[in-house]
Parts: C-alpha cells; structure tokens; sequence
C-alpha cells in the first residue's frame, strides 16, 4: 500500500490473498477481465485495482497483452500435465477420459475467475497467441485420442471424439450464466462423456474408477 | 453510397447483400463486434463500414447496445419459435430434442457471424439486456424440458437434463476455433445429445424421424 499515490484509489478494498506482486496483478487482471472486460480494462485500472504503480505493473509485465497470456496459459497448464500423466496409465481410455474430465471440470468449476470466458475474444486470433492457441490444441488432442480410444473399444465411429473436450468447456457458459456452478456437475458432465464415448450402462464402476485414478495422480 | 463524406472511407468494399439499411448495419456490426470485438467496435466504425454517415445509424438504433440486443435477439428468435411449434407435436421427446438441436445447430453454424461468441460479453449481465436473457432462459428451459421427458422415457435420472442445451451452443466455440464448421457436425453433435439423454443403440431411425419433423415444420 506504500506505493498508492494520492488521487489513486485503490478499486478494490478487500485482500487479493496472493503471494507475490506477480499473482496479485494476475488475480485483479482476471476479475477486471472477466467482469468488465478485456478491452474495457486499462494496465492502468489493473495497477489501481491492486494498489500499485503503473509503473511497477511494467516491472512485471511488458504489456496487457502479456497479462492475458499468462492467465489463459495458467487455464490450460494443469489440464495438459495432468493428460500427459495419464498417457502412462494402461487403464481403459473411458476411464482416463473420465479422470480428465474430473480435474479439468474442478479447476474451471473453482478457479477464482472463470477465465475460460475469455477463450472467444477476437484478440486471441492474432499472431500473439498462437502459443496459447497451440497449448490449448494440444489440450484437444488429448481429448480427441482418448475418446477416440473409447469409441473405438466400444465398436463406434469415432466422429464423436470431438465433443468430450467440448462438453468440458460447457462449464464456462454455465459459470458465466449462472454466476457460479453446483460442485456435482462435475459428474454430471462427465457422465455425459461417458455416454457419448459409449458407456450405455451403469456408470458407478467407471465413476469409482476415474475417481481413484485421478486421487492417485494428483 | 451518396451519403459517404470526405474522409469517411468505406472500410469493407464489397456489398453487404442486405436489402433495407437496418439490416446492413446489424450485418456490418456483427462482423466488427465478432471480429475486432464489442468494445473495439464505435457506432463510428459501424456506420463507416455501412458507408453511411453516423446520424444515419442513430436513425435506426439508438446506441451500440441497440444494435448488440438485435443482433443477439436475431440469434434466439428462430429457435424459441421452433421450439414453440413442436410443443404441440406428439411425437417421442427425443424425436423432437433430436429435431431442435438440429434446427439450433444449423443456424449456429452457417449464420453469417458467429454471434454467439458474444454471449459470454461481460456486458450482457447488466440490466440493459435482461429481456435477451429472459428469451435466452426461455429457449434452454425447452431444451430441459424436452431433455428432461427423454429421459425419463429410458428410466434414467433427470439430472443430465442441463446437457444438450449447452452442448449444442459447443458449435461457437467450434466456429471461433477453426473459422468454420463442416455440415457433418450438426449430426454428431445431435448424435451426441441423443447418447446423452439416454439412446444407446442404433440411432438411425430417431435421426429419421427428427429429420422428417424437422422439415414438416420448416
């Protein structure tokens, strides 16, 4: 607070329970940007908003571009590692989609921000986010193979192994609509997968499973 | 183009293909908001890609939140209406579940802007658009019902009713990722949805009868 000048308020009274100036300008970032939006929100706004200078958000970050790239690559970062750790797994594919379904549901479902909100802005299309953009496919890939894995072992076509990650996703519109989202979503969700992957039974078995695996690898 | 003062270029050349001026505006506005963004966009940069001057816009909308409600009013009408005309049909629910995500879905997908992408701005939550919310809720509360009545027809709890409202609204993200959406995916999306409320088997009779309620009531 030393650094708060006089005519700059601070926007925000309450705590932003971060641990570093760096987390701090990233948490105000993604409520000025989920709640005001990108384009109406200033480096300047979000400086105000955590009580700093402007000029020390620039010790940080070089441009409010570079603030939104490190909040979408965040969204994306668990959900890839945690795919990638399940690509040792010899479980049946049904399972570990599952299992990624769960964790990545939970993370968009408890995130401070639902950041997700911001994966259809226009400023995404350009060249400065195309690392992001690739991330982000990779995250589809694993998706993608999984379910195709599913379908195949369930003797389908695998034209739907496009939908799962879709169906993911369907937690930002939900969160952003609704304000928040029920915690037993998540499996609602992720049963949906399970059904268009074909699982046309019982799910408990598959549940118990994927809940298992995901506590063994997080 | 008699109304194109000097230095008012025209930013698109090529012919808007709308037959009254209020529907070039909503189509040169959503090419800007859907493709520089809502808050990018000026009534300036709507009118210059018109080539109409700017009072002239104010003629037929009153502020950019005028152009933004018709513009997202456009997107919801034909389906509220389509759902309307197949409540008084008597066929299986998931027939006619069937039959809306496919109406929903090819407008999604070949409408000339992806509008939809607009529905996760953090401007729709103001009180400005209320009454497009309340017709928004109005169509995904068809969606449950319908939803809700498959399921229960294949003895399956109703908790999966929330799905296929959203997994329809999958193809914006879809478009916005790729640029463009194949036909084939109205059906796998539909498809989906049908595994998800509850059709294990063979799905080629229930894509039958939508298909035929779907152009009996076109």
């Amino acid at each position: 607070m030393s650094n708060l000048g006089p005519g700059r308020p601070r926007l925000e009274q309450r705590s932003r329970r971060a641990e570093t100036p760096r987390a701090e300008i990233l948490d105000a970032a993604g409520e000025l940007f989920t709640t005001k939006g990108y384009a109406n929100t200033s480096t300047r706004a979000v400086a105000d908003a955590v009580g700093i200078r402007q000029a020390s958000l620039y010790h940080h970050f070089s441009s409010k571009d570079d603030i939104l790239d490190a909040l979408l690559a965040e969204t994306i970062a668990g959900p890839v590692e945690f795919a990638q750790r399940l690509a040792d797994e010899t479980v049946a594919a049904a399972v570990r989609l599952y299992a990624l379904a769960l964790f990545d549901l939970g993370q968009l479902r408890t995130a401070r921000w639902n950041l997700g909100a911001l994966y259809l802005l226009p400023e995404l299309r350009t060249e400065r986010f195309e690392a992001f953009r690739r991330r982000r496919d990779e995250l589809r890939e694993h998706y993608e193979r999984l379910a195709g894995e599913s379908l195949s072992a369930a003797s389908l076509s695998d034209e739907a192994r496009v939908l799962p990650f879709r169906m993911v996703e369907t937690m930002i519109g939900i969160r952003s609509d609704a304000g928040t989202a029920p915690a037993d979503l998540d499996q609602v969700i992720a049963d949906g997968i399970a059904r268009v992957v074909g699982e046309a039974g019982d799910l408990t078995a598959l549940r118990a499973e994927a809940t298992a695996l995901l506590a063994r690898l997080t």
